[in-house]
């Protein structure tokens, strides 16, 4: 069987980062587009990999019928049109999360993919994560008891990235905090405890601390140095409530906060243990045992979550199997994160009974 | 002017540390009885304090008319009979934390309060605590700026009090984690806020780790020791959200939980600055100012806030000002609790607006 | 506009730890010569950045049309007449600081600077070091009420540099420890108090530890081992008062002492707020709020100083502007070094008023 | 021989905490008289030590012949009188420090000290204080070498005595911080230093902290609580330099300051070695010797400083020996003190050359 053809289009910082090492290591993939509107990234990765040839725009890729399978890279504008074009142009696609600015844009991704019947998995790289698998199997296997309630805490002191610029634009990027940083530990939250539905929705995102972007004061800046001219219209504070058909979740987030003790876990409690999850780090289970206390380190080998992921889109491409990072698992968290913007809006609870 | 007489209902423990020592530090007040159902621990504090009258009996306080002051001191369910008794006999009262087990309770004994126009303050102690009010006027004095959340977070590891006692009957307590600590974390809140009126309230309580008492695994008990015929019907855990007309809030608060780690208190996150407080500890501002971000650590001397509460108790008694612990104040985090339990019962938000 | 010209004149420590690896880095500026009256040094200059001409005499320079911009990194008893030939010769000068050995030398490098419009500017960088910058903006801004006294404590238990040589030689540079170390100091505070000017100074100067060199014990020596054949007769310990027409300042400065206790910090006094600044290191403010006592530690992002102020220099060159660490506001604290070294021979204080 | 009959004036905190008991444990000495203007301090003196009269008038001493010897323990406004009057009826004084509110007033006392030819000693306790016996003994066997320099530092964060009472109001204690604290640091290297004669003083002192009394914040306060209606028109801060005949001295001290970083050292500085004393504890020397650096703890056993004090009272009332406290020494730096306040006035040095 030949090598399955791959196109990349967005060359910026996960591409690099993440997506193209990926490829180049998987021996049944090869990459033979590398597209960005700024044509020199392209042509900067032809160079750096040694493969591929450099293009700006993605019709091409869409109109080469040798390949097969395309990771979207763009930032978050780009993703619905993107993935759904190059669905309907008989590409199987792997997409960066968010699945996509709005709840609405994520739905006709899902529904072209229906119509297609082509691959299209999200990004939501936790979701082959060593670590994350264990949790999961603890909680399915009745580790925790009944799991009654998830408190999620991403908060950073000062973290908001590239201030001004895509990150920062909600026509691009469709949000903040929630959106980018969010997204991750929810779908972690979903996916361990088996993508349960949304019942309610309450939430609050507040876009206080950049928003005077001269005066936003910060220590270092991952994605680009501020751009004094450009938009600043996301949250960078959210907090919110969920109550799904199993256990309620709470959350509280901050791309910035007056709060100079920064917080990135996951608790998940049963009423037998409960654990924490230090995000991309080890966890921690509590548990009790004939009137003991118990806390429990586990040891164990992480293999490269990007690897995984991209592998195991390759394998699906090759093979047709469902991945637990298709759209149809990772819609429900899109439509948690669309209802805690519209309940902000509304200042009131969203109903799903 | 001759001295405030004094009788005390309920002998246990925050009447011996707190009241009592409390009225004979204060130049003004002298108590004439104790008065306890358990006649033992009337007479205990009569030998142990060498003053006063030890009685069974509430209705010989109704009676006597030098008696002017009361501290009611007793479990919760019996803090609105008997405040309301006391009142209509023309005593003031000051009654401990919560107001009531219930808000339709509190609301009575608001009304009677308004019909009689006798002093009813509640124990809602923290308000006289130094490190409180210099957060409050921080707040006040725009030092914050904006103040648009405040996250509360009282959560131990194992720390029900009297397992199976008065603590944990909802008869008697009204409820469990949320009422019985909660509520000090609500009113501080509530009260550094300018006790704003809730608009959404939201939340889930939980009755998981304490239900089935004889497998409950703890290191240490307060308020007695565990009585396994005695009753667990309260919450262990409590979430959930608050809009205000003013910030939101959100909470998690845990009696017991299975995540080792202790936690208890209260950020307050403004776009100017931000507040962590240690409950009953100091607290650290933090802020930006030119590009830097400061982080303040403030020293101060406390008097003790019982001491605080009481001498203002009888200051009220004496002249007639109205107290930040009156009962139109704490109402309002009785109505916030109530709904609490109400939104988790129905599992949807409750509003108010 | 083309690139800006630039020679080095004396290339020992400070030009290679500081000015070159600066001018490098400036997009603006290109050096066209390194001088030095030991020519390996130059010509190891040459090698090891790639660039520029080796050459022993200055003349060259100010017969050179080309170059526009000078940087003076010689001992203290070239700053004058080098600074000034430049000057004369239509160069801008940065002259390393102090400005000259005495205050009749820094005056007369003033008057010529005067005479020929062109720049000069002293290498007094913490003018340009973020955190002093931070300071003079809090004290700018109120926010240590009235500033009315400073403290001054520059004392190393052992650190004499390079003992009889350059540094240790009167001649060569006009002082000791007052003179290279303490102008720094002083710099800072003048910079931060808005450069008042001095009514009183009184001092005394003393050289103990070092005259008797071959007793010096020490544990490291930084600007070469000792020449025990050279010269020591500078101040090792100075101390002393000065009234400007802002706030008192008080001094003690060692480079070396009979103290095992090393001391490097500047402490501002307000009525409202204090700071304590650790010479090119964080510093923490002290103020009161309410009755609390506060103690603030800001966090900031340093560019390194060296880059800003040549940057900076740079800039006037083409530009014209006037920088704060133009000869008009340095010559103060020349002034008042002088003074402090006159003080101390006349045993009286030296009057302003 | 008979016992030596004592007077105390002034039944306070320096009488009780100190005097009193010293007379008590020396053989030769009995306590005829407590006097105070409050009468219930002295009769609680007559009923806490079971001896003595009490009295309101000192002239009762004065006419009482078997009377020889006085403890003046009164605020300082009291200092120069009664000292006087007790000297001119023949009485033995010992009168607590300062000598006087100024100068002037300690010369007069010095003046009918040798009319009158009886004891005047001043409190200096610090000059029978083991370790600075030990260390005025180092300086004199030439241990430090030449003693070039000394640095005092008496600077508190918060620690104002008794706001608005007789500490702070000048016309009973003639001075704040430098009178009442610096004193004993003057002293203990006047004492040192072999009472060498000033040449020229400079200094200024501030009123800053404790000025407005109600906004002046701290933890804790001795000698009182604040009395918001008294008077506060003292130095909180003083800075200041003294040429001697012999070393220079430089200072800063503090009742109060916004530098929350409490010192109280004397440093020595020779060339051959220096000393560093805590106030009040051990010292440290250091020193070189053959290249290498030394540091030196003491330790020794302390004699109670004030049994040692009111020991020498007694001895110089039954011998006529001459103390190290007597007023002839202390004159200087009650000399010093006045020159600082005055220098302070004048903003220019105070010349004795």
């Amino acid at each position: 069987m030949s090598k399955t053809k791959v196109a990349i289009i967005g060359c910026g910082t996960i591409a690099n980062s993440a997506h193209i090492k990926a490829y180049l290591a998987n021996p049944d993939a090869e990459i033979k587009y590398f597209c960005d509107l700024i044509k020199e990234r392209a042509e900067k990765a032809v160079k750096d990999y040694g493969c591929g040839e450099a293009i700006e725009d993605y019709h091409i890729i869409l109109n080469d019928p040798e390949v097969e399978a395309v990771s979207i890279c763009t930032p978050n504008n780009g993703h619905s049109t993107i993935s759904i074009d190059c669905l309907r142009a008989g590409k199987n696609v792997l997409c960066e999360k968010p699945a996509a600015r709005t709840y609405a844009e994520a739905l006709e991704m899902q529904k072209v993919q229906h119509e297609t019947g082509k691959v299209l998995n999200i990004g939501v790289v936790n979701r082959f994560n060593t670590g994350v698998n264990i949790i999961k199997k603890l909680i399915e296997d009745g580790e925790l008891g009944e799991l009654y309630h998830v408190y999620v805490s991403f908060r950073a002191h000062r973290s908001i990235p590239g201030l001004g610029g895509a990150f920062t634009t909600k026509a691009i990027a469709g949000g903040g905090a929630l959106i980018d940083w969010g997204v991750h530990y929810l779908d972690i939250v979903m996916y361990c405890l088996g993508d349960p539905r949304p019942q309610t929705v309450t939430g609050q995102a507040y876009s206080k601390l950049g928003v005077e972007m001269e005066n936003y004061a910060y220590t270092s800046m991952w994605a680009g140095p501020p751009n004094y001219k450009g938009t600043y219209d996301v949250d960078d504070f959210v907090t919110g409530m969920i109550r799904t058909e199993g256990p309620t979740v709470t959350l509280n987030g901050a791309w910035a906060q007056n709060i100079g003790v920064g917080e990135s876990y996951i608790d998940f409690l049963g009423d037998k243990a409960g654990i924490r999850l230090q995000y991309g780090k080890e966890f921690v289970m509590y548990s009790a045992k004939n009137g003991a206390l118990l806390e429990t380190t586990p040891k164990y080998t992480s293999r490269d979550m990007f690897q995984n992921e991209i592998d195991g889109f390759i394998n699906c491409v090759r093979t047709g199997e469902k991945s637990p990072a298709h759209i149809d698992t990772v819609i429900l968290s899109s439509q948690i994160i669309q209802a805690i913007y519209d309940s902000s809006e509304q200042r009131a609870e969203i109903s799903f009974k």
